[in-house]
């Protein structure tokens, strides 16, 4: 039995060392990532993937807590995935949440997994994804992915959930702009969070009258429920839950096959881009790459004709 | 000479029509976008490119309209690429700004040109900078590219400008969280504008707070200059050009030739990604990747080898 071998059948009898291996595996990208990743896929796909977004400050992490408590109450084991966005300043206050989350880390029914947004090669949706499938194979019966609802890495990460919540709070306007101007997507759930905030009315109302206005035709299936929260105190958390149990039982077979495919072709395309792109960036190019950069710099070449020329080596995963 | 000629030729002697028709060809991928670019790209790479970005209601436009009368008043031909984000929601004010800069439209100094945000295959950066060629090679001496900074798709947009300017205004205070965050990426000048309104003194001190804490590993040359503005009423749209020309010509020719060659990077992965998404998801990989999604659907297929094997069957593109 080799190494990974090992690793695997360990991860899949719930040991929790082998599954943090295996994770950074995956996240670094190493050689074992794939081989581990093809051993445990059959075993995957069975706990529903929970994807929390909105913008910093809404209180996601307050939130996780509270659902993973009221999910641990029902005895169900609670993987989370905590997207932290990588950032060119030291600290503050997204280090403060995960510190804040420790509270369930002497609870062995619930695994926490932060992971740092990465840079031009994208993959950060690939890694959480596989990291959900990881903790799913491990005997984590729920999986929640927590990211920021900003930039198309981190929205690309909640494409792969089953239902994906959206956190809000009062006073911060520009979110229902944001959403309006189609840079998010519609959720299925929205969380109205620190309701006992001035504003929650105004909010509430801008929600609804933005769903109103939607295109019908841009969206299928019952409009999204709107709930109120002060995760804080644990006000509406249960309530939380009941709505996200309701959309993954209500949803017809139909439905969650064609969900299940389009979180596939999602995942294929992030993992196509990926390696395409770590493929012309790396040394497998054999520095064609940058030759071809200076020439469309130089405009002694166009971009179109350097993409044409840079595809044509392109060597088949096969022979590499 | 055929059509694509004419239509190049007529473009290059500075035909409007000509130039509008080449731009809706490069945006609708028609077949003939490759070679219209590959005749031009010689003939472009002289005008400048300002980016201007910053969250919805920012002021942007009515900044590149100020902006432009100031280039104008100095002779300058203006070509504006404005990137409107497109929306399941129908109208709003996102329309309302581009009616706004119609004042340029008897202008024949001015080319203004809107586009959408594309869908799932990217694509946006891509048509964004071609256009940008197109209005350089017709003879419009600086180029302005005016997008909505939130998403990745509109960050890559700035990606390939000469000079990023970035616009903030007092009441929004989590832009600078956006910032800090690492989703948004530094800029070379910061505009804080409707500098009339309250809290401005406070913007302004976050700013360089925030600028204060970068780690210095994370950028190169001087920092960036910070402007107030009161675009409305046309007040420091002045300092803001000199502050631009001032970059530009500050900038050594290693500078230059290292964000040449960084544009020319991220030009060319842009239309990489693009080229292969779309061939998977086009009818060029017969059927083949359909095939492949419902088998990682159903879990008898994990994602890494179904990407494989995608890969496996890509054609060079000398060969179609």
């Amino acid at each position: 039995m080799n190494d990974v071998e090992d690793l695997t059948r360990r991860l899949l009898a719930g040991e929790t060392r082998a599954l943090a291996r295996a994770i950074s595996i995956i996240e670094d990208r190493l050689p074992e990532a794939r081989e581990i990743i093809r051993s445990i896929y059959p075993r995957s796909g069975k706990a529903p993937i929970i994807g929390i977004t909105g913008p910093p400050g809404a209180g996601k992490s307050t939130l996780v807590d509270g659902l993973t408590e009221s999910l641990r109450g029902a005895g169900r084991r609670v993987g989370i995935v905590a997207v932290d966005p990588s950032s060119a300043f030291s600290g503050g206050a997204v280090l403060g949440d995960r510190v804040r989350m420790q509270r369930h880390s002497t609870d062995e029914g619930v695994f926490i997994r932060s992971m740092a947004t990465r840079g031009q090669f994208g993959g950060l949706a690939r890694a959480t994804v596989d990291a959900a499938d990881l903790m799913d194979a491990a005997g984590y019966q729920t999986v929640i992915l927590e990211t920021v609802g900003v930039g198309q890495d981190e929205v690309d990460v909640v494409r792969v959930a089953d239902v994906v919540v959206l956190v809000l709070v009062p006073g911060m306007g520009d979110d229902i702009q944001t959403i309006k101007a189609g840079i998010m997507e519609i959720p299925d759930i929205f969380v109205l969070n620190k309701a006992d905030r001035d504003g929650i009315d105004r909010l509430h109302a801008d929600v609804k009258n933005m769903l109103s206005l939607l295109d019908p035709a841009s969206r299928v299936g019952p409009a999204p429920a709107i709930l109120r929260t002060v995760a804080a105190r644990g006000e509406g958390i249960g309530e939380l839950r009941g709505a996200i149990d309701e959309f993954l039982k209500r949803a017809t077979p139909d439905a969650v096959a064609a969900r299940r495919f389009d979180r596939s072709r999602e995942r294929l395309l992030n993992l196509l881009r990926e390696r395409i792109l770590e493929w012309a960036g790396g040394p497998a190019s054999g520095g064609t790459f940058d030759d071809l950069v200076e020439q469309v710099a130089g405009r002694s070449l166009d971009p179109h004709s350097a993409a044409d020329r840079l595809l044509a080596t392109f060597a088949p995963p096969a022979k590499r």
